[in-house]
Formats: C-alpha cells, structure tokens, sequence
C-alpha cells in the first residue's frame, strides 16, 4: 500500500485539467493531501501550500505522488530532478502514469539505492480472466459521459458518500489512476489488454448482496474516437442495472479532439443504453449529472431545470449540490 | 519474416472453429500449407495431408505453425511435446496464441540451443499512438458482425483479391493473428493497450491516395460482451467510409456466450452505422456478407435473395459466390 501523507507533485501541468489526479485526491482523502510542489512554469494550482520537499519532509509526507496526467505518458528530464532529489529526502514515489517509473533506469537505480518504492498504480497486478458475460448478483451503477473528464468518477464518489450516509451498502469502483490511488485498489482499465478489459471490470464487480451498490468509475466516452473502445467495455463488463449520463456544459470540442463536437445529451442516452442492454436487458438511465464548476450559480440552477425538463431525468451537479437525486433515482429500482 | 511452407499443427482442436488460424491459412495461401498434425481426440480436419514431423521435414515444410485458437491461450503439455520434437527437427515455430511460446521456458531454451526461431505474431512489435482522430486521405472499408468469427476476415480477403483483379487499388489491412500470419505483418489488436487500440488502426491505415481502399480486417462484435471494447476501438479507428454487415445464420448464440442471442442485420447496421458516423461522418453501410458455410445451396441463395429484400442492399457469401456484389457496391462510393 501506498504510504500516506503525500506531498502532490503538479510538475509543468499546464492547466488543472492536467491536474486532475492531484485534485482528486485533495477532494476526496484531503487528509492525505499536505501539499504541493510545482516547476517553473506551472499553470495548475490545488490550493494547497507550496511546500519544497524539504519543508514536506518536515511536515510529515512519505510518498511524492506525480498528480498529474498527460497524453501517452512522458517522464520529462526536468521532473527527473525533483523525482530523485525526492528519493534521496526518503520519500516513496507514486504514479499513474503510462511512463512506468520502474522503466526509467535512473528512478529505478536511486529507488534501489535509498532504499525507497516505485509505485505505478497503471500496471495491471491481476490476470484478469476474458469476459463471460453471465449475470452477477448485486447492484451496478455506472456513469457515461459526452466527453473525457466529464465528472463520472465524482458523480461516482458523491454518490458512494451520500450512498454510505444513508446507511446503503455502496462501494466505489475505481477503475483509472486517480480512484486507485485514492481508495488503494481498484483496475487501471486503460492499460488492460484488450481482450481483458471486460473481463477485468466482471472481476472488479463481482456477486454481491442483493441490495449492495457497485458505484463504477467511468472511462472515456462512447463519443471519444481515442478512448470510446475503453467505455465499451466497461459497460459490457459492468452490466450496470443502472446509467447516469454525464456533462460539461461549456467545453467546445471533445477534449483533445477539436474537431469534433460533443454529443447531446439525447445522442448520448440513446447510444448508451441500447448497447448497456445487450449485457442487462433491465438496465435504466436513472438520472443526470451535470459538471457546472464553470458556470455562475444562477446559470448553473437555469441549466439544471432546462435538462430536467427537456431529458424527463433528474439532474444535479454532485459536487456542487450534493447527489441525493441521483442516489434518490437508484434506490427506487 | 515467417520462412514457407508451412506445417499446420491442429492439436487437440476441439472444432473447425478453434482451427480458424489453420484454415485461414490453407484457403489464402494454400501453396504455404503443406500439411497439418493433429493429436489424438483432435476434432479439426483441414483436408490436408495427415504428416509426421519427419514426414514435413521431408517434404521441405521450414515453420511449424500453431493453427489453433482458444479462450485465453494456454500452451498444454500434449502440445509441448510436438512442439520441442518439432525444434529438434529443424521447424521454427509460429503462433498467435497470448501465451506467448518465448514465454515458455522449455520452448526458449529449446530454440536457443537447436537455432530455431519463436515467432509470436501476437505481440505488438510497435509502440502505436493515441488516435488523434484526424481525417485521412484514401478510402477505408471496414466488416463489421452480428458475432465473432462470422467470415469478416475471409470478406476483407475476398474483396481485396476481387479489387485487385479489377486494378483497383487496394490493401488488406490484418488486425489478428490469422490474418497476419497469413499477409506478414498488421496490428495484434486484441493484445494492444487498452487506451492505444484506436491509435493502432490510425496508424495501420495511413493517409493514402484518393482511390486506394483499405480493407479492414474486423474484430469482435458490438454485441459480443466479451470483445466489443475491440470492435468499438476499429470502428474509431478505422473511420471506415464503408461498411459492411457481416453474419452467420446457423448461429444459435453469441459464440462462446450461451446466454446471448445474436443481434438482427437491422439492429447490427442502426448500432453500428451511427457510431462509425462519430468518426466519418460520411459512413454508409454498402451490403450485407453471408456466411453460408452450413446452408445447402438452395436454402443460401433463398436466404441471401431474402436479405437482399429485406435490407435494401447488395447481399453475398463472397467465399462460395464471390465479392462482386460488394465490390460494386464501394465502387460507386
């Protein structure tokens, strides 16, 4: 397991977007988020004190998690630095990345040398089995999004606290880098070999009680040509009994597509749930989950009550207004 | 390079359908099958010579080929034994199998001492990109199935021989171990990472002239659960501007899932055409191919006279009556 505290690395991460590990954790163990360490040039900012590893040291942090993500997975020289210099103040490291820290030959000689661990939460531990498609007991919700970074893993943990609070049996589901490094275990679904990827979320969700609640975290979109294949197989692995369709009302394009738009909601629930009905023929779109972090409160209530109307759905953003009507919808079927 | 001909090993091949690497190879290179072995209890018969391994080495076989498929690769002991004799007598290997021969201890160290080669054609020999989705020149057809191993590859092939007695320009692009046996290279797509499946087919399928075609090997099925994470990555991938339908009649369930009934030609073409429009929005499906292997002749072409009127599209077994059909069918597109 990973040691905690942690001092959040956000290295040259261009936007918060990027940050999106280090601001999962703040959100959602902040106990285990003391700080943060940024390079020159840093456009990302948790909030956190700036600390030098020194200070983060001092204060109590064993593991240096690297919070942030970045397409196809590069360690750079200038993240090099700290990351051995961190080594050698005696802290672990941690990382999600495709880029395994165990690859790097330098990491790796200081990691042996100090006597310290390389945890890359990416790599599969498990042989996971090829998909079998029988039905599993127990309940299963999954989030769907128009797009990549939508809000589904925290629809997804909004829905667990809310769920545990009311005294329901619910578990997140981690299935990316962030909900492992956040809750410990979990499948890091996008490096899974393909042929396993519906095999490995059948094992991540497995029989259960008849009234337990698998909360799974989603990956990608339907609508994402980089990512949909992922988001197949989560929905055929999953077998969710129940949808929540998620959205980011402002962006313009798919995220790192820009030419492409992003589906209605409309496209999207009827895209999703015919093809969740071919592992669930029961399977229901349950409700909304709208990501309005950049919408002013007035515009952000407007565009609830525009979505409740046009979709017959209810529809909250979790995050911002709590996730009782989502959990409401689910706990009628 | 694989070195010719070949000898087909068939093992203990419960049926013709778990042969279908075999097969592929006799029926689309049949000057490089020059004769099969198969183990007692072994229920495949390709037609072929039944020969000794003395008896191939004889004949001038150089590759011993693993013909056989099956659900998750395991490399049993009653075929070690052939395969290390086969060593001893000069053979390289070749397999598709995710278990990989080099693997195998006693197969490597077997091979180091006696010189042979271990081919796994299943092994990705290139790190592929993220798809970034961008538009590419040239033209791309893509079979998609109602099911797995309902004769999407033998279409692509059948097209590709058709198209180019034509002179028409065109390539067929392998995606699995049969099809890259057979041609020499292509993407092992069901053993490529997760989140770089679609990023594989991209570059698999490179911007090219304006009148070449691209003939896709397909993968899966958007109905079968245990795949359709790898049908949904070639399809985004691919950004087919053609596709065709392909399906097995006799089919009585999802191979492999007993529980599953097989999706009609319509729901195949209304889930599949709107997702390959994500990518291209200029997708048609262009005809319907056939697999009639198990249907006398009457009952084939009553059956294909019948798809043709119920779909409103050109309809053939391309293997028995030849691809013409669809051949004119993305002629005209």
């Amino acid at each position: 397991m990973i040691e905690h505290p942690y001092l959040l690395f956000l290295g040259d991460a261009p936007d918060m977007l990027a940050a999106k590990v280090a601001i999962g954790i703040r959100d959602w163990r902040p106990e285990f988020a003391l700080g943060q360490i940024r390079l020159p040039g840093c456009g990302a900012d948790l909030g956190l004190t700036d600390m030098t590893l020194a200070e983060a040291k001092a204060a109590g942090a064993k593991t240096l998690v690297i919070g942030v993500a970045n397409r196809g997975g590069v360690i750079s020289q200038a993240w090099k630095k700290v990351l051995v210099m961190a080594m050698e103040e005696g802290f672990d490291l941690a990382s999600g990345l495709h880029n395994l820290l165990r690859d790097e030959p330098d990491l790796k000689a200081v990691a042996e040398a100090t006597g310290r661990k390389l945890h890359d939460v990416r790599v599969p531990s498990v042989k996971y089995p090829i998909a079998d498609g029988k039905k599993r007991s127990g309940k299963r919700c999954l989030a769907v999004g128009t797009d990549c970074s939508v809000g589904k893993m925290y629809t997804a943990l909004c829905m667990e606290r809310d769920m545990v609070a009311r005294g329901m049996k619910a578990s997140f589901r981690a299935t990316g880098q962030t909900g492992i490094l956040i809750t410990g275990d979990g499948v890091p679904l996008d490096a899974v070999i393909a042929d396993f990827m519906a095999g490995s979320i059948e094992w991540l969700t497995p029989d259960n009680e008849p009234d337990h609640w698998d909360l799974i975290e989603g990956q990608g979109s339907l609508y994402h040509v980089s990512y949909s294949g992922v988001t197949m197989a989560l929905i055929h692995g999953g077998q969710p009994d129940a949808l929540i369709l998620c959205h980011e009302p402002t962006r313009s394009h798919m995220r790192g597509l820009p030419d492409y738009a992003l589906p209605s909601l409309q496209q999207l629930r009827d895209t999703a749930l015919p093809i969740a009905q071919v592992a669930n023929p029961d399977c229901v779109v349950v409700g909304v989950s709208i990501n309005t972090q950049h919408m002013p409160e007035a515009e952000a209530k407007a565009y609830l009550a525009q979505v409740e109307a046009e979709m017959g759905l209810p529809a909250t953003d979790p995050y911002r207004y709590g996730a009782e009507k989502l959990v409401d919808a689910i706990a009628g079927i």
